[in-house]
């Protein structure tokens, strides 16, 4: 009987491996460049974490979550987004005590969200996301913006598009939620289920159903920026002016809200328009969550954070016909028959490694043809033939394959020879 | 209400995830060295594949797994060790018909183990391990031992120690295992109730038992060696033979038996004697498993494998007082005061990051004498600070920190200079 991976999830092979090593080494040294550094939580959390964390009220909580109870009974669930356990962590070591703030934090790592899955959404993703706590100056919320953009430009993207919102401060968001119950509650029947339950929890949300998105009740909804008071309106002005004066283009979109409860002030998307993906896409989102260390246990503490899905990405460079500069070819092959010949090949093979040199021989038996073979699929730079002669007099030939010239050389001086060529 | 992290797992916070980041990078490179290549399959996978793929009469399988039931109602379980999930996947999506074989593979990732938690015993920990699919070369079982030396070797370590074993094919482990069985049953009543249990079920496992370690039947117990066949003893001296010539050292430990179910002819394991440790101490450990991949659905293959823990690597560090050539300081620090300058700062700082220059400025509204301290603390090579003289001629002053030099740079040439200076 055969066994397959499960639903949702899906095995990286050879050939794709090297796509996300190259990625995520980009990612991390994009996160140093802007002086984020990584942390790393636990896979699994408790259950309440996300709860509160997330939302009690949104998607990922209500239907999405691989929650279970372990050997100890209790409720632990696998982490569906990076923003809750950053700041649970951020809380439990104190980090808010460290001398330098605002704390900068990055993470890279799968996420677990039970959907159905489609091109682009498995069960099983990985995000790569930052945060930034402590601080509430807007040139930050433009530094995260700025990191996120040039996530995908450092990659060769090319069509993205920032989309900007601010969602407000807490008084700004309940004049506006006061504002979409009325709204909406005159045609609460032509609403769909969720957004019939979402008027009186979390209207906000009414305004991202994809069912209604064509409800006539859309287009006049209340926007959120009528409802700003000045404190936001002025910082969402300086955020633009922070953006503007670094040269970063975004339109705003009073429409844009994120599926997540916890944001305030600045949301912000990063879309695509490439030709590939047939209609604008949103690649990721992130924005400014006030009031979320606190919820979760900290001192009252602003933050800010970006999330994006490393699927995506590559669906994005995919649908811009972009390909990444993976080296394919491996430094040498050594080619060795007999007994004696190959016991020789693993010492020499050895040697190189050591050496910091790239190295590979044949493990099958196979015959020297089908050396050679092995050698060309690998696109070895260098083949090193063990024959008979060469076995007598200490010396490998070396066969340089772009050139097509070959020499002799004594085994103790290999490495050293190799060194200078590659 | 704090929330915690699950008991048993740990966050990795910044100044530590730095030397993960540098250990993972080694093996990675490491792993390319030696030509193999990188293989992710996802965190959970169905619970049979661990029931059959590492032995339903082990520990782990018996106690220790994170097993659960998933909105679809699939028994799932968090993988608790990396060899099952990859022999699945090379089997699932056909990876021995591909040319180049044996099919040489690494992973690197977070396990999942129901146990009590001690030092360096973590219910999430992460290993990296390899797995070379397709040869029964004696030459490549030495090929996966130079490796896991050298996994440590390459981070300064030095109180290493292999230790080799071979548990023998089939039928010499079934000779074996008859004889163990003759041999414990004259005192199966003093041995534990584990060793009662695993006296039918897996004898082999008895000679493995920490609490029956000092019954004097121990000693007396018959060695496998002296029960291999002509192939399985053939097959041992030539692994041998392998490790002398490329220059490894080795001690044979007949009672050398590693904890999963599925392994045969070579077994090792990498100790470290190392004086921090108190006593010797298990690092890592690996072997053959030719029936594994016929087990889990696929064609007769041969096997081998290895995998080390990262947290007991980073104890092996400490143990021996290496401490990683991290780095620790960055490039540049902008110092600014007031909107003005502050939105000037975001401009440069936004420049200077776009060509590769790591920088960071403050986002707390600073006093200058504190912005100083910042860049201080940071390690900053170079501070720039924006004054009002220098903003008044659109020059920034430039500190070299190292040298104490100090000079006024126009803008415009700014990322140059910081360039050939850095």
């Amino acid at each position: 009987m055969q066994m397959k991976g499960p639903r949702g999830t899906q095995d990286l092979l050879p050939g794709v491996t090297e796509k996300w090593q190259y990625v995520e080494d980009k990612l991390k040294n994009l996160s140093m460049r802007y002086n984020y550094q990584e942390i790393r939580t636990p896979i699994f959390e408790h259950t309440e974490l996300f709860q509160r964390g997330v939302g009690d009220t949104t998607d990922i909580v209500q239907k999405e979550m691989y929650t279970f109870t372990d050997k100890g009974d209790r409720s632990i669930t696998l982490r569906p987004e990076g923003t809750a356990s950053v700041v649970r962590s951020f809380v439990q070591h104190k980090l808010f005590g460290l001398p330098n703030q605002p704390t900068k934090l990055f993470y890279i790592g799968p996420m677990f969200r039970y959907e159905r899955p489609q091109q682009g959404r498995m069960r099983q993703f990985v995000q790569y996301g930052v945060e930034a706590l402590g601080s509430e100056d807007p040139a930050i919320d433009a530094e995260v913006m700025a990191l996120a953009l040039e996530a995908y430009k450092q990659l060769g993207l090319k069509s993205l598009k920032l989309v900007i919102n601010s969602l407000g401060d807490i008084d700004s968001r309940n004049a506006h939620r006061q504002a979409l119950i009325e709204h909406f509650s005159s045609v609460k029947e032509e609403l769909c289920g969720d957004c019939q339950e979402r008027l009186e929890k979390n209207p906000l949300r009414i305004l991202d159903c994809k069912k209604d998105r064509n409800h006539p009740s859309m287009q006049t909804a209340p926007s959120i920026l009528e409802y700003l008071n000045d404190y936001s309106r002025n910082y969402f002005e300086q955020v633009k002016r922070y953006l503007d004066v670094m040269g970063i283009s975004y339109v705003v979109d009073q429409n844009l809200v994120r599926g997540l409860d916890y944001y305030n002030h600045t949301a912000f998307e990063i879309m695509s328009d490439a030709e590939g993906f047939g209609a604008i896409t949103t690649l990721s989102g992130g924005g400014r969550y006030n009031g979320l260390v606190s919820d979760l246990g900290g001192p009252e503490t602003p933050g800010i954070g970006f999330a994006l899905s490393i699927e995506r990405l590559l669906m994005a460079l995919e649908a811009e016909n972009i390909s990444l500069p993976i080296k394919e070819s491996i430094d040498c092959y050594v080619i060795a028959l007999g007994e004696e010949a190959n016991l020789k090949a693993a010492a020499i093979v050895q040697q190189l490694r050591q050496q910091g040199i790239q190295v590979d021989k044949d493990y099958q038996n196979k015959k020297m043809k089908a050396q050679f073979k092995a050698a060309d699929r690998l696109q070895a730079k260098f083949v090193l033939v063990l024959g008979e002669d060469e076995l007598a007099k200490n010396e490998v030939a070396v066969k340089e394959m772009e050139t097509g010239n070959q020499e002799n050389i004594k085994l103790d001086v290999l490495t050293d020879y190799l060194i200078s060529k590659l």
